[in-house]
């Protein structure tokens, strides 16, 4: 049997209601089971009596063996990338809506937490994406993403042109609004939106999905999430942009090379008994339903 | 037959020298045939010799019966919509690369335009679409477009919400990154980027192509160019953007609404005999190729 | 004020007994109103003691005014060809699923029928396709469609390869699994499936949609209904077939000329007031439905 | 260094006047090095004088620790299912036209041989699927293939219905012409035809392409290639078919079960030096090529 939690974190979406009544019942069970709690600090009025510490999220994900995130897909997305490194097992708790991320529903909480806590849960390793962006010869930012790492054009007016090579073998020119790098992750959020195909978590890949590409003949391509992806802004194009799991990190300028590669650290996530992808997909999207 | 053109107005693409080679040509071949000239006042260096009057943009598409245009596509898209209100005839000289517009080389000009002036020519008429916005119940901006009217997003990280009516029937709510109304001049333009089908220039259409739509079963409508269609922004939502023409025109705001219909005029474009759509099609979008 | 219909022609679903209870619904419906009644062949046992005479397709197309077709999309195409030539207006009465077509529910029928014989109601023109095939240039066979004409490999591990010309202009060689040429009212049908954009039915249009091309350039297309569409099979190629809205007409040789143009008649569709294809197009879809 | 090849096997496309000419190359090239030839028995007439002896392909296949294959992709696809069982490496030589899987030209072969029976070449793993067809509980049929195994309507005029089982989890009902399960070798086949997306060959995944899929919100997958995929025709649904590398294997039965899954062994598949995917991809299929 897997050994149960002992110190738990807890993250919330800030300033919802109903995620202070998810985190005080939380308290409540955890306190009941004897678990240590950490308050991530943004959620820490939510439960003014806990007997919790207040923490900041860095510390949270350096000493709880699980965190428990409260609110959307969005919620667990930020984050995703602190919970990725110390290695802690993370669960989503969705509010209203099942997402992939957060499977767990207020309702069944308290069951399913009870499952949980006696070591029947399922575990997956959800990859992470970094990338580093190099000008004139120099690192000058870099960032990580649980869903994708997309370059986007700047002026709405103006498409922009990127070289992609993978292992250093030239892949394609593209012209275009854009590119998405998506983890399977990534592959049902933004991407899908792009056209990309559905990617099974289980899947050590990367998908490559351009946003309206001016060449018709573009397609989607899969590759092997070991690849190392570099991503240049043609010279004589113009700003670029580029976004880790939609957040803006940078302009980029003709001539910037991004690589993307799979991060060194993966998300730990873990489901109730019983978790069905397949479920969530057709529920969540309306994949593949008969009108 | 149909009769010859007695004033040509002249319009180039700016700081171009092969433009400046070409435009020379015409000049020559105008005044051999008696033409009167109206040179656009922003290639009026290009043929400093000239006999032919200067005159800014609005004065030409008023005094000339034949206005050609020396460059690519994207010039006679900047022309066309001061060239459709006068009904002058419009014709487009290429440069190096076949245009949609623009199909007349420069070494088959001469031959070409002999035809041309001989009354030997194809005529049709391209739909202009026209844009208002409304906020607050007051219109405070308008514009015209010969491809397309585009709504974006603002924010590169952020879908926008947008509600669409049909002639006073509601058509659909869409989260996306943008729409495309586009005419059938525009469909090989923007709209096919954004997974539009190709809209034939004769049809009396209209096209509404959504930008990464969130939802997996979008697809594109077309609608007869007779209707009235309103595009309002959610309250609730982000910021938006128009664009006629991949030119921004205006920072939507939530609750704006964006009134698109046709032109009460549309441009004249002039092809040589021979004209012919679909090899356009299939050399310049090398659309339906055999590998 | 239009005219109320006074011979009115009923055809229905065969064997179906939810069509035989709203057949003896509309029989007492129309003896209340004094309308002649012609009972389709097929379904005479459905209402045994109504007054109508029993008529065969041919003879209820040309002797009524008004034919309800009670059953699916599917019911109303089968008929559509011979209600189309003599021009009788056309009403749909669906069974348990909404159609496109078939648009008036039972339960609304008694409501809807008083509005329409009253002569409130709205008509529309649905455009049909006529096919013939010329082999060895010899008409050897001629069909029509409401929905689609398709033309399809025959045997399942081989493709076909096909020429298109538009009024004598060659559009482009195609190896694909067969072309779907649609009406705006077959848009919706096999072409959507196929990938096709959807037509509204107010457009003179027709779209020509490949079926799984092997290019990967290919695109739909759309174009003016008063195009002639001619397709040859490939001399060198395989069999092929051709099915109008889903049923095979003939199998094709290499070297088969099929011609396709709007058909002299068109389908005068009624509907009850307040009909919305927008409504429809979302309910039967889930077109554009937000998950 | 990796040994050099000892008994070589040669097979060809049969009647073809070139395939003739390279094979005699061939014969040449491995009898000044030494090699023992193995001919396959339908190109045994290509080189009557050779030394080597005349077998059928399973015994070439048992025989020879190097397959060269001359002719195209389908020649080799042919070829691959004996093949992969005994674990023999695959050499393909092109005619004419590149292929993915057939890509030393004939120009470059005795160059690029040189290199290869030197000990320098790529070799990689292609992977196969297994398919086996279950009725009433029995086991009535099984096949295997290197491109997809494709399940398809049998009539053409009728839909099929198939529901999908991931290692025991529904995936889906699906209403279309069928389902394409392919491998990342067949994802440039048929399946990138249907709308999927193109799977480097590194990738360990299979990707289920639905053809021309009723429902708007269908969207390719991509699986595991360790997962065990289970189709079922549905009770009341018409017949289908069920065809490997695009060979008719069966006709199915409503409730016939057909399981894929990646079969015991994979294609041993030898690249010469400098062997580039992705040059590949954009020669053959003009992928992403600017227009």
């Amino acid at each position: 049997m897997k050994s149960a939690f002992k110190r738990v974190g807890l993250i919330g979406k800030t300033g919802d209601h109903n995620v202070a009544v998810t985190v005080r019942a939380l308290v409540d069970f955890l306190e009941r089971h004897k678990a240590k709690i950490l308050l991530d600090e943004g959620i820490a009025d939510m439960a003014p009596d806990s007997k919790g510490s207040i923490v900041d999220r860095d510390l949270l994900a350096m000493k709880c063996d699980l965190a428990i995130v409260v609110g959307g897909d969005g919620t667990l997305l930020n984050a995703a990338r602190s919970l990725a490194e110390p290695g802690v097992a993370v669960l989503g708790v969705n509010l209203g809506r099942l997402g992939f991320l957060v499977d767990v529903s207020p309702e069944e909480m308290t069951r399913q937490l009870e499952q949980i806590f006696s070591g029947d849960y399922l575990e997956e390793e959800r990859t992470l994406l970094h990338a580093s962006v190099t000008r004139d010869g120099e690192a000058i930012d870099d960032s990580s993403a649980l869903n994708d790492v997309t370059i986007h054009k700047k002026d709405i007016a103006r498409m922009i042109e990127l070289d992609t090579w993978i292992d250093g073998h030239f892949l394609n020119s593209n012209r275009s609004d854009g590119l998405i790098i998506a983890t399977p992750t990534g592959s049902t959020a933004y991407a899908l939106s792009g056209g990309g195909p559905i990617l099974h978590p289980g899947l050590d890949a990367i998908t490559l999905v351009p946003i309206c590409p001016h060449t018709l003949s573009n397609r989607p391509i899969v590759i092997h999430d070991n690849a190392i992806i570099e991503v240049v802004i043609h010279e004589g194009t113009v700003q670029a942009q580029i976004t880790c799991d939609g957040q803006i990190s940078l302009t980029l300028d003709p001539g910037d090379r991004i690589t993307v590669r799979k991060h060194d650290h993966s998300l730990r996530l873990i489901h109730p008994p019983g978790h069905d992808y397949f479920e969530i997909l057709r529920k969540k999207l309306r994949w593949s339903e008969q009108p």
